[in-house]
Formats: C-alpha cells, structure tokens, sequence
C-alpha cells in the first residue's frame, strides 16, 4: 500500500489535528503564507510521491480565501506526484446557490465542484452537503458523511423518553434529515409551516405536529443568521413546547445569529465542530461536538479501499 | 452581429467606466454583494441572452476576492446564454508562480487559467503578463496586448534626444520590453546585472552597458515591493547617470513601496491603471497613464473578429 500523509490548511486546524490523532498520526508539515501582495504561498515541507494525501479544509469564512488556499494546495499535491489527491472539506461552502432561482444566478456549488476537479482532486470527502445532489456536481468519487448520529447521541444521553421529544424541522427542505434523526431518539416529528398569507404582510409560523409539552429539538443543517430558527423556538414555545433545543452540522453563525441565540427561547445550540468557532462565537448556550472522529474513520476507510458508507449502520 | 456588453467587477471600476466611454457605451447592470457569511452575491440585472459578453477585472489584491468575484461573474454570464464569454483582465494576478522552481510548488499562473476556462471563459485579453508563455497555458483564444508602446509615447512627449537617454532592464528576463522601448525612442539599452560573489555576500550591481551622463529610463513589467528597481537607481545613479526614471506596466506597490520609491534616485515613476490605487497608494511621484484606449480597441477588434496584434503596428 503507498503511504498516507494528512495536511491542514488554514480554516480548521485544531479539527485537522484532531482527525490526525485519531488516526494515530502526524500532520504532514506545510505551510500557508502570503507573498507581500497578498498571494498565496503555500510550500510543502515533505516529500509526498506516491503517497495517498489528505487535505482537511473547510470553506468557512472568509470562504474566497479558504477556497483558494485549497485550490493551490490541490494543484501543489498533485505536481508534487501524490498518487491521490484527497480533499476533505467538513464544511462546503458556497453550497447554497445550488440551482437558478432566478434569471442569470450562477451555480457557485456547482462551481466550486468543477474548480476541484480542475485543480486536481481525485476524490471528496464532506459532510452534510446544503443538498445531497451536491453529490452528482462531482464527476469524482464523493464520500458522504452525516452529522445526524453523533446529535442524536448527544441528545440521547440526556435520558430524556422519546415520547417526551418531538424533533422539529425548521421548513420543508429539512425533513428528511429530521425523520433520520427521529428515529434514532424514537420520536414524532413536527414541520414548521411558513405562509404569508397576502404580499406585504408578515410570515404566519404553523406548526404541523404535536409539540405541546414536548422538548422540542430543532435541526437544521447551516445555522447562519440564525433567524429561521430562532423564530422557530418562538412559534415552539408559544404552541406549548416545553422546553426547545437545537442543533446543527455546520455552525456558521454569521452577523446578529450569537445576539439572537443568546435572546432566544432556545436553551441550548449543539453544533459540531465543521467549521471553527472564532472566540467572539463561543457562547454558553452552544455545545460543540467533534467530527474528528468520523472523519477520521472515512479517511482510514478510503485509504483502505473500504465502503464508507456504513459508519451510518 | 450580436450585441457587445461590458460588464465591471470591484476591482477597477474606475477603468471599466473609462473604456465603456471611450466605446460609446453603458457599462452592463450588475452588481457584486456579499450574503451575511461573506459569499460573494452576483447579481446580473439586463438580459445578455445571445449578447458577447466582456467583463473586467483585474486580479489584483486582494487577489481570492477578485478572482472569486470574476470566476462567479463568468458562471452566470454562461449560464445566462451569453454567446461568448470575454474575460478582459488588465492585470493577471498569480502569474509569478509561472513554473516549479522548487520542489512541490504549486504554478498557480497555469491554475488560474484553468479554472478560468472551466468556469466558462471563452476568451481573455490580458495586457504584459510575467511571462509571455503564460498564453500556452489557455486552450482558449488569448489576446495580450503590451504598455510599451503608451509608456514610450510618454517619454517621447518629454522631448529628451534619443541619444542622451538610455532604457534600463533591471533584471536579466526583462531585456526583450527594454528593447521594445529602446527601439521606439531611439536610445541604447543597459542591464542591471545582480551578482552575489560569495554566499552570504551582499549582491553586487553591476551595470551592463553605458549610462554615464545618461537620462535612464528603468522599465519593468510589475512593480511590487519596488526593491529591484530603487536599488537599481541607486546604482544607476553611482555609475552617472544624470536622471533616472522608471516604469511599469502594472503597479502593484505592495508593503514599503511607495516609502522606498518616495525616499529613492527615481525623479518619476510612470505606471499604468491596469491596477487601480488606492489613496495611501498616490504620490507625486508617480504617474499613471490609462490603458483605456488600449483596452477599448482590443475589446471591439475582438468584437468585431479583426486582429489585435495590429495594435501594436
Ligand atoms: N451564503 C448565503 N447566505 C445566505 N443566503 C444564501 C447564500 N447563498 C445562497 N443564498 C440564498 O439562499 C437560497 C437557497 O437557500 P435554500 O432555499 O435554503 O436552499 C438561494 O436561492 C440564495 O438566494
Ligand atoms: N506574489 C508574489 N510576490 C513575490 N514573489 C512572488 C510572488 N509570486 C511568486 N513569487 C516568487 O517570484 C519568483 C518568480 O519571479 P521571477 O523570477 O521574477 O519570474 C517565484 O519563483 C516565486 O518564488
């Protein structure tokens, strides 16, 4: 078998160590400066012919930057003659424009999956994608891992019955996720039904489901704003919720969202650790679980030839 | 024919308007925002269905926003049924990353390219790239157009007798501009030569070529910390020469570059607009010419399917 190397780059690194002790390995050494202009410098401080590289980047805020120090890094990887250029992005970015919504939009998930490719990746490795079909942008191999099980865990060991919880999906497009993780913790499941009834006038919450008295959790895959689902604890408790939590995979957390959390009828925010919680977002209210682990275990799987789909059974 | 359409990125709007006047037209309506997380938002706002479509930007600092903003811009002009897909980049950023010169390092000038051309260029039209090779890397048609001719114009406006000037090549790989230059005003040619004698020994300026009671002229492609060309004057100034002038086509003037060019030999510093500066960036010592003109024929022979290397008859 050729040799495995793991490097970082710059949006994770604390995750990236991480994933590599776990693995029982050391990080490959490289670094990422910038010329006085502002370019990238990246080097790569180890030999890597023919082994099988690694990348672990997430295209986190400043998402521009992140891309690009991954883009040069792929192309570096593959010039140096790795015999396989692995990207692993915990965090997509970019993923939301994933169709045209309206005349003369761009595609940009779509975008950056060509970039990749062109750029010399071999094969992908994300978690929780905006949208699965993400995953035929690629013409790559694609591992697609979820960050369900490990919320579901967590929210288990509170001991809390499963028909004391109902599992509330913030809009239709989450459903299914909320379904997947329902059936972990044995419980019903709730929509929050968004309308508004004539233009101009303010959005009506409905909730489809039972929530009266329940520990409502809330799961959604990006919490950005965190609008949505603030709002979404609010029309919980005023429809009887007892309690209401929430959970994410990818903790993007950009503008008002920490001031809105903190305000909010939410008791607590679980989030993993895709994407790195500068210090101004660290906030008692949010709980941060690792990825390190499953990541670990998809990166061993595909350098062992192995299915990675069943770290889901 | 169909229609011609020029659209602006953020990067040099300034130049954009200009080279829209100097056709006769309006620029296009658009607009570049960014979501709350830092994704760049491009908004198309008139139909370009069937239209030839050029946009400009140049990738100058900072460097991933710009080519992010550029990279997203094409994507939508293709997918907004544009017939051909025109990236006009007065400045081509990453472009001294041209070849390995050591081991494991990315070339990020063949990088841009392809990510360019995947993201759906149909053509580009650059102006003095690093190195002229950088047009092997495009499997699409390139157009490059040179400043030497507008930067010799300016020099022969001063009056000065070709005889009593001479153009000056800081560096062994720039000779070829400086005899471009040479020969357009009639004067010699020098070349600084940098030699270190022994490791660990400062480099010795040797002058190759006569400058004694010489107005030098020093020209280069990019000026970027402005290192290369004050000690070069300095030197110049040691061997005799009466004034020293320098130029460039592409004022980069990154970290103590205008402290340096402000405390350094050089009377004048003659520079173009590809680049556009900021305020902190302007002084009296420098001063820029438009490559408007240059740029607004390029763009209508391309247009109108005539040869542009006339331009430089
Ligand atoms: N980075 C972003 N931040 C906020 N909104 C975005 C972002 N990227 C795309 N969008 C918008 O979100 C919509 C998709 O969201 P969704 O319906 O949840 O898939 C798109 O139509 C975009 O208008
Ligand atoms: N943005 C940059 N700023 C400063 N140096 C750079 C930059 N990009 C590349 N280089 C270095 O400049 C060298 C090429 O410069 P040159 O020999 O003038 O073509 C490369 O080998 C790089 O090490």
């Amino acid at each position: 078998n050729s040799q495995l190397k793991i490097f970082s780059l710059n949006s994770n690194n604390p995750l990236a160590q991480e994933i590599a002790q776990e693995m029982g390995v050391e990080l490959g050494k490289s670094s990422v400066k910038h010329f006085s202009d502002g370019e990238i410098q990246i080097s790569i401080e180890e030999s890597i012919r023919g082994c099988d590289v690694f990348i672990v980047q997430s295209t986190s805020a400043p998402v521009n930057e992140h891309l690009m120090e991954l883009l040069i890094m792929v192309d570096a990887v593959k010039r140096a003659s790795a015999r396989t250029v692995n990207v692993v992005m915990p965090y997509y970015g970019y993923a939301r424009q994933d169709r045209k919504a309206k005349a003369r939009e761009p595609i940009t998930a779509k975008l950056v999956a060509n970039l990749l490719e062109t750029a010399g990746a071999t094969r992908v490795i994300v978690l929780d994608l905006h949208a699965p079909q993400i995953q035929g942008f690629f013409d790559i191999l694609i591992d697609h891992l979820m960050a369900v099980p490990l919320l579901s865990d967590y929210f288990k060991s509170k001991g809390i019955p499963g028909d004391e919880i109902v599992i509330v999906s913030p809009d239709h497009g989450g459903v299914t996720r909320a379904r997947k993780m329902a059936e972990r913790l044995k419980a019903p499941i709730a929509i929050i039904d968004k309308r508004r009834p004539k233009p101009n006038v303010a959005e009506v919450m409905n909730i489809v489901g039972n929530v009266d008295g329940k520990v409502a959790i809330l799961i959604d895959d990006i919490i950005d704003t965190a609008g949505t689902i603030t709002i979404g604890a609010d029309a919980l408790r005023a429809a009887g919720a007892k309690e209401v939590y929430a959970c994410c995979s990818h903790p993007v957390l950009s503008g008002p969202a920490i001031e809105r959390i903190e305000n909010s009828a939410i008791k607590e925010l679980v989030v993993t650790n895709t994407i790195q919680l500068s210090d101004e977002k660290k906030s008692p209210k949010i709980t941060e679980l690792s990825v390190a682990k499953l990541m670990a275990d998809a990166i061993s799987r595909v350098y062992e030839n192995k299915s990675v789909s069943t770290l889901f059974d």
